[in-house]
């Protein structure tokens, strides 16, 4: 069927092109970071404080962000009124973020070496987990809020990603969270890997989660 | 280019099929409303209290729930136990319900006339946008938890629903969820437009929903 055989095109190019991508920031000892989860998971809280953790170490690696949305930049804003570094995808409509669109704004950007880039994909916890864009990993960002049962209805985006971000935590009792459940979900798609509660709001949590990200960078092969 | 002709082919045939859909449903009396929100926005919740409060009607109509999963019958299972006709759609990794799919189940079920026929649509705010799959009419069903900003980060699923559905609104100041902010932003897309807040957990201000859907099914031009 022709659309099975242009979906798989579509695919390959985009694989490709997000080896490409991939191996100049590798090259350069950017540290890529693709971050996925629903809308409202939490995921722009997360990456700023991990931004604000990086930025009050001692030697502060620079950091970078890349905002994908469907529409509007309020999260950039947002982002850059805390001081960080941040470029807007508006996708007009399309639900993911592809490679050609990263190596689109990073021929706008001037990123200095040893970087962390951070990408907020799209609020959408489907299309984004079937693209590579150039990450050296995925994170998945979940909230309490959303329910229990995230692994087990969307389990994709869970399986490649490689850490979990659990936010909202200290709503959990609320909204009837079941953390059990879901860490048995989390572990049932992606056995061994590592699920850090992150509260966006006070920071408790982000320095854990940077501190994997550290070591994982740390043990990356040099390009 | 082939793919956009291909895209658009996609677009035309499906909308097609919902016609058919549509109008063999409203023949009937059944009215179809295919309910939008990202990953626990709450819309399962919502649907279970339309159900009951139109089972404790006087004279109820028959409801029937079609629930639509990338993965996991956790829902369809979550709504049976709770003694309602449901049905579940498992796209086995497609972001949106298309009308294929639901001519497809349409063919196993049962549905008395004059039925309720709710769809709750993948939990993803932006591809089921796309498509028509034979609804009266589409409900978008946002939580206090995702944050203010959703109808300006996602505006064609809340331009395509008639009315929005608030959620969680109990969590709203734990989670700084600013509703001024939120009700602007749905009046842009859809100006005029109803917002419901509906309380999942108590059912509070589903009868309210439930007024206005049986409103604008007794307004509905017969077949």
């Amino acid at each position: 069927m022709p659309t099975i055989e242009i979906r798989r095109a579509v695919y390959e190019a985009n694989d490709e092109r997000a080896g490409r991508i991939r191996a100049g920031l590798s090259s350069r000892g950017i540290f890529t970071v693709n971050i996925l989860g629903s809308p409202g998971a939490g995921k722009t809280s997360v990456i700023s404080r991990l931004a604000a953790l990086v930025a009050a170490s001692p030697r502060p690696r620079p950091v970078a962000v890349i905002e994908g949305d469907v529409a509007s930049d309020i999260d950039t804003r947002a982002l850059r009124a805390l001081g960080i570094e941040a470029w807007q995808i508006e996708t007009g409509g399309d639900c993911h973020l592809n490679a050609a669109m990263i190596e689109g704004i990073l021929g706008r950007m001037t990123l200095a070496d040893k970087s962390w880039l951070f990408i907020e994909n799209i609020g959408n916890l489907v299309c984004p987990a079937e693209f590579v864009i150039g990450e050296d990993l995925k994170l998945v960002v979940a909230s309490a809020a959303e329910g229990s049962d995230k692994p087990y209805k969307y389990p994709t985006a869970f399986a490649r990603s490689a850490a979990c971000v659990l936010t909202k935590t200290d709503i959990a009792e609320a909204v009837g969270f079941d953390e059990d459940f879901f860490r048995a979900g989390w572990e049932a798609v992606s056995p061994g890997a590592p699920l850090f509660p992150v509260n966006g709001r006070t920071g408790e949590g982000a320095a854990e989660l940077l501190s994997w990200l550290e070591e994982v960078a740390a043990a990356r092969p040099e390009a």
